[in-house]
């Protein structure tokens, strides 16, 4: 019986992605690679290009990112529907996705409205944190500790809470809020156990030990991800 | 310049090996592999096994996995030691550690020793918690939320905080006190929120939806998580 595969293809280096990736992705009939905002999604594919197949048809489809929008409902009811459609006809049908597959991706949205229909099977993939961690030397979380991992776009007290009742967290997109979110960091006596990477796994990495480095703020880039670990 | 490779294996499925890790392991002269309680890390070995060249030499070595012994730190100084020796020889020198070296693993004892003194490169891999949530479609955290991972060998006030605190969370390490962690899920009203994986990746994959089955206890094994997420 044929199936979906929700293939994660890691952060950005074609060779961290996992055997298992490969292999799915060279026997699928049908490819298909989301497309969304700041040519983000376009990665996906493009980590994947060397192991596509002549056979392997590729359909990108455009994933709008916002948020609460009622466009991107009917966008993924869209793709859905027509995942749905191939694989009942018998096509093995992959969806290429950056990072791990049940981290915040826009994967979900799709298995959400499958999982009961057709057969599914997803595959892990390494995720940004993971990558930049490793790149860095910088250990995320020992022993009895817990890790937290936020996306900065939350609620500005939710994130001021984290910071004081956690020692060991990976702040994602940072970009948006970065004077405030740096503010924040040190009001929490974090600063000096903090990193910041932009474009990690891209080739263009740039990493920042001081936080309130002049000018920080016209070199960072929209993929910049902080790590902090009291005990590194 | 020869270097010290920490490599991540992932959680026990060959196929969820990188290509990076696959390429590294095939170049090493020697590659250590701890070795711990309950046959853990043995395991890590056992993955790798199928790429290993005739040309590395495997160095097999005890990591006691017990909390503030004395024993550890003499055990791990010893391991740093020969590891920095080697390297200083001019040989290429690998370690094998279960899921992403950056969380939880003992791959840091040694990396901490290390940082200074040799050239080290660490090969992120899949954490176990991705794993789990791919095999069994469930999603882990979207959106603004915030992904709390946590070890249940934390002190039972703070799980309690944590649980009320948030609706995405990854419970490690449940298998001790496992009929208390239910009670705290079942206080916090996640319950009906939460699965538990048992072996996960392990080809002896048990999975519970009901965390008050009758004799669960008897049923689930060391390496059981929990995975909870409110909006799934």
């Amino acid at each position: 019986m044929s199936k979906f595969y929700g293939i994660g293809v890691g952060p950005g280096d074609s060779s961290l992605l996992t055997l298992k990736a490969v292999d799915t992705i060279k026997k699928l009939d049908i490819l298909y690679a989301p497309e969304g905002m700041k040519g983000k999604d376009s990665i996906a594919l493009g980590i994947v290009k060397e192991f596509l197949q002549p056979h392997t048809k590729i359909k990108t489809r455009y994933f709008p990112m916002s948020f609460a929008s009622k466009e991107k409902e009917v966008e993924w009811e869209a793709v859905a529907k027509e995942i749905e459609e191939d694989v009942k006809k018998g096509e093995e049908v992959g969806f290429v996705t950056l990072g791990d597959p049940m981290i915040y991706s826009t994967y979900v949205y799709v298995l959400k409205r499958l999982r009961e229909k057709i057969e599914i099977q997803t595959i892990p993939g390494i995720s940004s944190f993971s990558c930049i961690a490793a790149s860095q030397n910088f250990p995320l979380v020992m022993d009895k500790e817990p890790l937290v991992i936020a996306p900065c776009t939350m609620p500005e007290e939710e994130l001021k809470n984290l910071l004081y009742r956690h020692t060991n967290l990976v702040l994602m997109k940072v970009y948006k809020n970065f004077p405030q979110i740096v503010k924040q960091i040190k009001e929490a006596n974090l600063l000096e156990y903090a990193i910041l990477v932009c474009d990690g796994s891209k080739g263009t990495e740039q990493v920042f030990t001081n936080l309130e480095e002049e000018g920080i703020e016209d070199k960072i880039s929209y993929f910049s991800t902080i790590l902090i670990n009291k005990n590194k």
